[in-house]
């Protein structure tokens, strides 16, 4: 599939930007799935630009000290640093870590590489050593808390692009990833295209409704939007959306 | 009460604001109140305006499915939404989520809402969403983590101005509420004037005792104060405070 | 030992800090050394400067209420104020909270008098009250989160210098102390030396690595390092490490 | 309504007992119900009798050292106290502890009472003191841990028949509390009776199947029923259910 | 002091039983102690004897590879070992495991030879390991779960007879511990004599409340006692205590 | 391999009871291994019969509402139905739940079904439901805790014979498990024959060194074993034990 190794449309990409990550999980909540969004992860850095890909995905299991030293670490056929290296231009590098914060789920030079390659960004339910490293590089990043020891300490990288587990929600290879300061959410491939788009306009109305509400509307009858507010946003669209800034 | 729908004295605000919410929580403490400020709740900007005003009470209960969805979230009955509306000008929106991350206790519309309506601040033991949005309000919100899903999906509105527990602190409909840089603090009505009062006195205290410990006098004699420093920083006072910045 | 009484030898002290936290503790781990990060510390501000010093430290108990109030809090043989006093220049108090964030390790006219007395900053696996004042004297601090309550409410200081856990982390007298972005390493004193000359060439090759892989190289026969990649890392050093910035 | 005063109907009772508070909550799961059994929850004796009533709720805040005291607790119109004496015989005292296990949400004198006045039993998210002399009244109890220092050190009773939260499931006044040795279900008053008679005949399915596996039939084709099980299932009904103990 | 190398007086032994754990623990809030039951604690078995004995403490910090490991835990020195041989008879071996529950506080190798040596019992905040084995000693502990691994895996003994932290509570050498089915209670070495008087006759006053609210009384009136109650305790005291089991 | 399909030696099966998990972690431990025992697993009833086998292992994520419910669970191609079906006889059923205890990982019918294919038992991160009919069938059981709701409300189950975490330990399909009072070790298959074997010795010779110190000898000299003390041992074994009971 096309989106997997190329990321994702670009006008889909700007609608879910558009509309952010709080509001795409409401529309996936209406749709029935409650657990959308990864509990406790926060982004690396507070102006990081948005992170949009397709989920490329990396599962880790505890490490056993006999398989896991930096002897085996080095091996060319080390998945965490295939993942490194195959995870695709324009995706997301998702990791189970199992919530492990004991050792780190990447460093510095790992997300100057996928920087270099163009992927999209990385999160993980664990987290990051070199931190202060990782934002010089300006790739968008989530994690849990940070987490420098050495990987082999806590973690045994055990496969890639299996379905898997982060911060309690389930996540597909190719299941579309969007993070923003309110955090990361994950989107079945199947309803990325109408979310997006009902999103987009949602984001749009919630800047009509914000310009109501500054000059003293109460929220009744603004939000949620009603028959008649909607009327009113639709108007407001076709005279060219006056007061926006 | 006055106090009540119109906020709190201007005088007893600065000298709250002035003494800090750690100050303020001392003072609770030589009262004989152990537990005055809620446990891990943080600022939501690191330099948001401090927050004080009397306590407006909220109280969730966690949802259930076939009471809570968008539909019943949008009547104008809903007790969260009327919160928005009826929190009383001046006054903080205290929020007992019962600790809850995993669904939202406000997003950035009805933020921008309060704000118009001038309303002091926010204050949850759950946490936000868009809080990018929250933040652009200048309203000053306090929370444990953020927390962007649907209201619905984890909360249900049942009760305002009812005595409330938030972050293991008790809350009483009136109590005053002080939030900057440390967190924030819960002072019960019948105290806010003597401790605001002398809460302002500590802190100009404080600030004699830091130019002391700048200038290489340990903090033996200075802090806390002696009979003799207490003499001391008065015929500094009476000096017109020579040294100060 | 001269080192505890005068802090640490300027040179370490700059390998200390080009090879940062994550990195010593690799180096640690290698040597079978596997807890030497405290879980879960954090800088208190995001632009402090790096923390080196050989640890002080200062052992808390639970605080009892007969034992433990302002009374006892403002006398000369107070523990926990001696700590301020007694720790040597050039040294990190290191503090054994057991954890507890329910009461202050330290406020600000503590900070600034451990400031004036040229200590070189604090760790403890609690929090501190008055955190905008201790940002404001510059003194490098690490902890858990913030903690603002009185620390007699919780915390009883029982003594000074004797071995103590931190975050999980042993500690001894004279251990030292390295924090920076990415949190805090306790170096066992026998090993610093070592540690630092060898995290100050894995600091120089890893700024060869991220050049190589910034321009397009993977980070397979780079990192980790292969004698192959040593050997024209040892040619680009001997070129007077072209590409730098 | 006769069931909040008088408990609950004797047939209703067997049904739910036969049924188990598992089955009884996956009926509740077809109806979209998710979260019906408060989490942590367990039973104080392990041979303790099954607890079946309407919940009659008291709910605590954290206490505050001058209204909550031994000279406050004493009081007549203490709630905590109202409750014991005020409980429907037949109800279950439903506690919402907000998960303080720090303070008592009961002792063995408040048992010995309930028990005299015929009250089902007591179901808390924090926990109980003098578990031992619980035990012996034979009153059935659920408890999150045992929690044995006095009420007031942490708790403040502040209302009765009010919903509440209770290990992270709302409970209504009236809604019917069933544990056993599996925990605590709670049920929507309205779908009591359906679900009784739905999980009554689906324990005695669940018997015909046991007997089906334990005589060497695989999982498939019994459980979850199929048609053909079914009709299996109500021939050997009609046949007296062969086999069974 | 007598009490400390040899036990505790024999009446104030059995008063502190009667009275039990929780009754202790609300006398000495009565005395402004809040914090003196350890949380968390569960007796090893059900059915084990109740623990009464001074407390000598044991002192753990966290391990570290080159330090600990089963050559150095065999050694002489070793202080883990040294307090099993060291602790006199009649005393409780309280341990301070900082909460760690990855690697054991004591075995039943150890636990038999507190047995044979008389020592009354042992309290951890962290666990034991082969506790079939420590059960059948019939030796009373108190411990937070159970901690199989080695104790070098996570543990370090740093020190003997040090005031110390046991889950949230401060104990200092020869406080005395009593411990039952509701937990373990710390009791300030110079209160023991007056609670245990002051127990021993609240339990003989709760023995007759049980009998009046058995027989029906509401708890108004005899829990907790008023004046006329404690009148009419008296006369069923000097009347021979009828009714009594 | 044979061990995998037809469970394990009995000899073999011997020793380790013998040796009990305890004692096989130590030898484990003094491998290089410190991660060997899931953390915080219990067994399901105080008197179950010890746990021996193969690991066959089933991989849960967290589950999806339009992916889990009770239609898909109801599949044949259900892997957590195959599972119960294809778990071969003799092994150990090895579930990572992600430690999830808001669903169930198995119920008392797949219980039933497990026993009557002569399946050695099971362990989980997570819990189970219907824990009094899985007591009722004699099969040992591991858990975290009660884990009573459906199970398509948390989990999904993913994969089968994969390599899988646990409680913090990795757990590779056919690595050996044995579980007993004090919880559950892991394990690596190539160490199972020497590590049962040393624990069976070790178990003797603790036999020996009870009777010791029961006899009066300090724990000095008997534990750990010296040179001294196992001749005094293999003495011991050639008189024919005694002492023994």
């Amino acid at each position: 599939m096309s989106t997997v190794t190329l990321g994702i449309d670009h006008t889909v990409r700007q609608q879910l930007i558009e509309a952010g990550s709080a509001t795409i999980a409401n529309l996936l909540y209406r749709r029935g799935l409650h657990h959308t969004m990864p509990h406790g992860l926060r982004p690396l850095a507070d102006d990081q630009e948005p992170l949009v890909g397709p989920a490329y995905t990396l599962r880790f299991i505890p490490s056993r000290e006999d398989l896991d030293h930096m002897g085996t670490y080095g091996r060319e056929d080390n998945l965490h640093r295939r993942a490194i290296e195959e995870c695709p231009v324009g995706s997301v590098l998702l990791i189970d870590a199992g919530g492990c914060t004991r050792a780190s789920s990447m460093g510095d030079l790992m997300a100057t590489r996928l920087r270099a390659r163009s992927v999209a960004g990385v999160v993980t339910d664990g987290g990051y050593r070199d931190t202060a490293g990782i934002k010089a590089t300006g790739l968008p990043c989530f994690q849990a808390q940070p987490a420098p020891p050495a990987t082999p300490i806590g973690l045994h990288p055990v496969a890639l692009q299996e379905p898997v587990g982060c911060g309690g929600v389930a996540v597909y290879p190719g299941d579309v990833v969007l993070g923003d300061a309110d955090g990361v959410v994950v989107i079945p491939a199947h309803l990325v295209d109408e979310v997006a788009r009902e999103g987009s306009r949602a984001a749009a109305y919630e800047e009509f409704a914000e310009l109501k509400i500054r000059s003293g509307h109460p929220i009744f009858g603004v939000f949620p939007a009603t028959e008649e507010s909607t009327r009113e946003y639709e108007q407001w669209v076709a005279a060219g959306r006056p007061g926006r800034e």
